[in-house]
């Protein structure tokens, strides 16, 4: 970790860039990216390099670049780009001398600060500093200062600063330009339209300047309005820049009952009024507000880990910083994306990802925003339907991929045309990766269970787990040699395996998936009769519960081989040759494997991506003995090269569930350092979502013990050595419990009414208020 | 002249930048363009800078970005874009140490060299040499390449280098990427549609490496396909990377003859053919044919001048060289671009340009060109007929900016919106500055006379002149008041006026125009009376003729003014106020009056932009006495800012006509500097096709007096004092005239029949071979 520094000085809620290296750009403008959820902002420079990728990605914004290519979300025009000239030469940090260069986020405030010396050409020497932040406070806001002190003579500077819509997505262009301004000669304006989807996006910008500037000249050219500017500032004296700008879409939350037509008269009027309103507050106001809204986030959402290396405290608060600002809240017309709002990186794409790495995370700690999500998937039904349909199947088969509601599955099929030989290459997991179906009925199910929210069932939950119980009803295939169902011709999560047959894990979840739903239809026809009427629309349900109950019986689900306990992943598994992976699993970079092997060697090799029958039995825990789960993570972990970031925090917690501690740190460490670590070019298409989940997961699954087992909230904490304590909060049925952890006891603090849990594997009622138990 | 320099070593064919600024990339971008009328490219460096423009112009391949834009002609894949690491480090002018710094354009070979001396961070020092043509021998073809010398010590380098379809004009972006293939590991394809107006381009390329690499992997992404390799080269050793390229795009000239779709089947194979042919001739084979191609040119086409000032002889070979690149041979269907094939800058449409100041070029030294100039013309009957009818008028008004043959006007009529008033900000150009019909017509009567080409009158010029009659016939307004027809609400050539009534330029253009159709229908009737039926299918001839014979002698033609001799630019043009230009005329900008003057303001000053009356006085020599013609020169030049660029040349060529020797020479050199002088952004968006059409005839119309006069070729030199000798050479009815001047005599060797001429004033008989003259 050479250029990149965590600091440990302000309780481990810094990470610092120390060193600027032009060549890996990519790594902080994706770590340090800043967002609310509502768009995401890459943490560019001011100043230009050939290698910044400048991103500024609004949540819903989704566009087709091209008829051949599927929608993502696209790169929204930039308000970052500053082109600063001290005395004639234009600042770049590749010219002149820079020192004390630093490169800050707080991820208390959410703000980054990059400050640095720079001296010129003609020697003259000027501190620089370039505040940033997005607001948490009103998600349409972002903050630019900089400021510009001359240490050794008095300077003319000249500025160049506006708004650029000559931005693509890896070169392919998603905006018409329909309107730049300047109105009162400081205001600027400029909106755009994507290409085929017609979203419109409105940025405005002002700047505020001390000293003012005697003329400030507005132009503009094609996909641009800018201000220019020059000042003196004397020796010692700072000149200071603020930029405050205002992002809006059509597709906003805000104008979510109108139509497309009408949602696009709003954008630009709401945000010239938003930047006039703000302008007053300037960057210090604005910058308060979004610091008391990171400040009640924070007070609601830190989890305090006190250990040997401050390394562990700030990964957490690292991950959490991201799932707040990755997340939309209170919109149920869009998911969270692979990459989050960071990079290009995916599309903007939402995968299994969100249900099955991050969505636990909101679940325990924040169960409106995981209704929000749910609502997602509810409102996704519309494109799962259509997917089913189109291949040739009954009910909800949701997509591999997915972006806005309404587009159903968004994978792309045709990856392009393989270079060397003219052959189209696909993309099979759009089509045959369908275990995400039952994953979202997985996570739908632990929310439910969690957070007992009848009412979202009733209008939501319900409906999805019967539909997509149609779909598995409709694609288990009877083979008449074996006797049974079997799910064949799949990809299961391990994705280095492609055309499977009868994959563990997709066949165990397909079968929670069709249990859930019969028992439902029973339990609607009792209990709810209105209901169960509503939800006949979609089929006959005694129909449906009859073949479901004929065919789980039938369902072939792998067993542990009787000789080694080992599951077979898929099919012939164990036939598969064995290779020594001691070279790739030492590589820095993943997918080195693919330097000595093609993928269809891959293939038939017993080498995975990343966890699969261990997901299995991370995710439904009691499937096996712990013997038996033992000796599959070891066989499983062996062969697993962690090439997918949804692989190392998954293994920890089932490595802390096997009472494996060394081995679960080493593992957490591992997954902490997928974005926090050193390898430099990981980030450059934006973070690992996935992974941030992951690292929650790790913390307070795994670590902090803490799972729904029986129906119930359990906690058997495994603290690492390295670990004196640890403090975590989740919400169990609307009630908040604080878990605080040490060497010596477990303190649960419930806010709400005593229920039942299990602590330490013994059941017991949790109290209003302190309930402490000692550890085992 | 700081950072460009021209060299007088080599008999002054060099054109040599001394120093590398990153602020001024653009200059030696454009001037140093290459190409062959077919393609242009852009001498933007190997390397990148964030100050590059990259552009590679194919003929003919206009597109609209959008619904709302006019159409241009798109930036292309680019080929030149080459990373080099030389130990770990890129390669960038920026960092390390650059000395020895050097790039020549060679105007005889056309051929770009740079060649410098790296000192990397290493303290490697590398010799690196980069040469590059466009193939004047085979219009398709790119030769690259880069030679690496490391002088103390071995040095390991990397290569990226391939072709890269991310390109934009001005940030909007013109193709879909279609294709990109790798074929045999060394040949990279790559292929794009234009979004609009569907033409294929396709790009292949190839790279020869010594030596050779041990392993080259082709990769892509979006948009790019390119190759990589690692060298280690010796100290004292040279690398060397030849890059071959082609280029093709389904409007060529080849598949002229094929519908749009049948087109688009050809570029790709024939790409390919022909770079696997060229391949094997390298760099050096095939530079070796297009520097013969090259040879033959200048052979023909290189004009004299034995001058103190060097600076001459290199500026009119300059013009020459522009002239050859910027104009495709043969092809009817494209016409000349205001900035050539050299840049962005309007479009890539065609102006007036085109037949006032560059068609005399072609029309004297290449009849062959000059005719397919006026084909394209001819060709563009039809979008002239389409304006005429959508403006309510009859017969043919061309347009004011042409691009594809069919697509009529394209001057963007909406600018754009006032970024300050909201107010759309409208470009009248194309709707009242009509003079280009009648300037049309002037050139190919010009040609005409000079070659006797009856057939391509037959078949074009007639009904060229016809057809833009009837539309001045309807075109000419009645006024009443004054008993008389008039031409209201235009721009004249100087576009700082505009709604001008009766710009005497224009009026007296019209009356040209109208005189000749009513002398051909007379003409036509009597000799030629199975075309005079062919063409009646225009209109009713003999109406036609006796409503321009009727309306010519009432057509109202601006008088000299019997007090000053001064000819009114337009009606009222006496009354507006007179304003000191001094600070204008003197500063280095063109445009500065709009620092301190509107729009509005600039119109009710006697203020010009360019040549009006002048031009008027140049082209209808013996409209006036000398005496009058010298009033209104000085009239008028003082009132002149000369900030476009159609206006210098035009009044050196003027001055030599007065006697005004030392005013025409630094008239001259002024205007040789437009491009070639110090200014080091006036070249950004691309050269200034119509003054090196300019520069030509100031050299062989001003100093080397040729004119054609009372239907015959007329000599009357006027050579400045700092020229001891000058030789052109024109044609005279398919007889070349080889001119040679000096102080003392004129020579002309005439190639052809003997023929009728005008020298120094006098009716002689150019015999067969040498004909001598004293100079007068």
């Amino acid at each position: 970790m050479e250029a990149l520094n965590y600091n440990k000085g302000q309780e481990n809620w810094l990470v610092e860039e120390r060193v600027f290296d032009e060549r890996f750009t990519g790594k902080c403008e994706s770590i340090f990216v800043q967002g609310n959820g509502y768009l995401g902002l890459r943490n560019a420079l001011e100043e230009q390099y050939l290698s910044s990728t400048r991103g500024l990605f609004i949540t819903g914004t989704f566009n087709k670049a091209s008829a051949e290519e599927v929608t993502e979300l696209p790169n929204a025009p930039d308000i970052t780009n500053t082109e600063l000239t001290i005395n004639g030469e234009r600042f770049c940090m590749k010219d002149g001398n820079t020192k004390e260069y630093s490169r800050v986020l707080d991820l208390r405030t959410g703000e980054t600060v990059r400050s640095l010396i720079w001296t010129g050409k003609d020697g003259a020497e000027v501190k620089l500093e370039f505040h940033r932040f997005v607001s948490a406070h009103n998600v349409h806001l972002i903050g630019n200062c900089m400021e510009i002190t001359p240490l050794n003579g008095d300077i003319e500077i000249h500025v160049s600063s506006g708004i650029d819509g000559q931005v693509t997505n890896g070169g392919a262009q998603h905006f018409v330009e329909t309107a730049k301004r300047v109105f009162e000669d400081r205001y600027l304006a400029f909106a755009a339209e994507t290409t085929e989807s017609h979203v419109l996006v409105s940025l405005h910008t002002t700047h505020r300047v001390t000293p003012v500037p005697e003329k400030v000249r507005t132009s503009n050219d094609r996909r641009r309005v800018h201000s220019e500017f020059d000042l003196t500032v004397k020796a010692g004296q700072t000149a200071r820049i603020e930029k405050i700008s205002t992002v809006f879409s059509s597709r906003d939350l805000e104008y979510a009952d109108l139509s497309a037509e009408e949602a696009k008269r709003h954008p630009e009027e709401d945000g010239f009024a938003l930047l006039k309103q703000a302008e007053g507050k300037g960057y210090d106001g604005l910058f308060a507000e979004s610091c008391r809204a990171w400040g009640e986030f924070w007070d609601s959402q830190d989890i305090r880990i006190d250990s040997e290396d401050g390394f562990d405290q700030l990964a957490i608060r690292f991950a959490l910083y991201h799932l707040e600002i990755m997340t939309r809240k209170g919109d149920g017309r869009v998911g969270i994306a692979a990459k989050g709002l960071s990079g290009e990186g995916y599309k903007g794409h939402s995968f299994w990802d969100t249900e099955t790495f991050i969505f636990p995370y909101f679940q325990m700690a924040r169960p409106e925003t995981a209704k929000t999500l749910l609502e997602y998937r509810y409102n996704g039904l519309y494109g799962a339907r259509l997917k089913a349909s189109e291949n040739g199947f009954e009910g909800a088969m949701y997509p591999w991929e997915s972006a806005w509601i309404s587009d159903g599955e968004v994978t792309p099929w045709l990856l392009g045309v393989d270079i060397h030989t003219g052959k189209p290459s696909y993309c099979l997991t759009g089509k045959i990766e369908i275990h995400i179906t039952a994953d979202i009925i997985y996570a739908l199910w632990q929310y439910y269970i969690a957070t007992g929210d009848e009412a979202f069932m009733e209008r939501c939950g319900y409906e999805m787990i019967l539909d997509t119980a149609r779909f598995w009803n409709s694609r288990l295939e009877w083979i008449e040699e074996n006797g049974r169902y079997e799910i064949r011709d799949v990809i299961g999560p391990d994705e280095y395996k492609e055309h499977v047959d009868n994959n563990a894990y997709t066949n165990y979840l397909v079968q929670y998936n069709m249990k859930l739903a019969s028992n439902i239809i029973s339990h609607l026809q009792g209990e709810k009769p209105e209901l169960y009427r509503k939800l006949s629309k979609l089929c006959d349900l005694q129909v449906l519960k009859r073949e479901l109950d004929d065919k789980l019986p039938q369902l072939y689900l792998p067993q542990p081989d009787p000789d080694t306990g080992i599951i077979p992943q898929f099919d012939g598994y164990f036939d598969l040759k064995t290779l020594d992976l001691t070279k790739y699993k030492t590589a820095p970079v993943v997918g080195t494997i693919f330097q000595d092997y093609s993928n269809e060697d891959v293939q038939s090799y017993q080498v995975a991506k990343q966890a699969d029958v261990v997901e299995l039995l991370y995710q439904l825990e009691d499937l096996v003995s712990p013997e038996v789960k033992r000796e599959n993570y070891f066989y499983y972990e062996a062969r697993t090269l962690h090439d997918s970031s949804l692989s190392k925090a998954i293994h920890s917690v089932t490595a802390c569930d096997l009472g494996l501690e060394q081995e679960a740190y080493d593992m957490f460490q591992k997954a902490a350092a997928t974005d926090l670590g050193p390898e430099m070019r990981s980030s450059d298409a934006g973070i690992h979502s996935a992974n941030m989940g992951g690292i929650w997961q790790d913390v307070v699954m795994g670590f902090g013990g803490m799972r729904i087992s029986r129906g119930k909230l359990r906690i058997n904490p495994h603290l690492p050595k390295a670990w004196k304590h640890l403090c975590y909060s989740v919400y169990w049925q609307g009630s908040k419990v604080t878990v605080s952890i040490n060497c010596e006891k477990i303190c649960l603090t419930n806010a709400g009414k005593p229920f039942a849990a299990i602590v330490n594997g013994k059941d017991v009622m949790l109290q209003q208020g302190e309930n402490e138990f000692p550890m085992v």
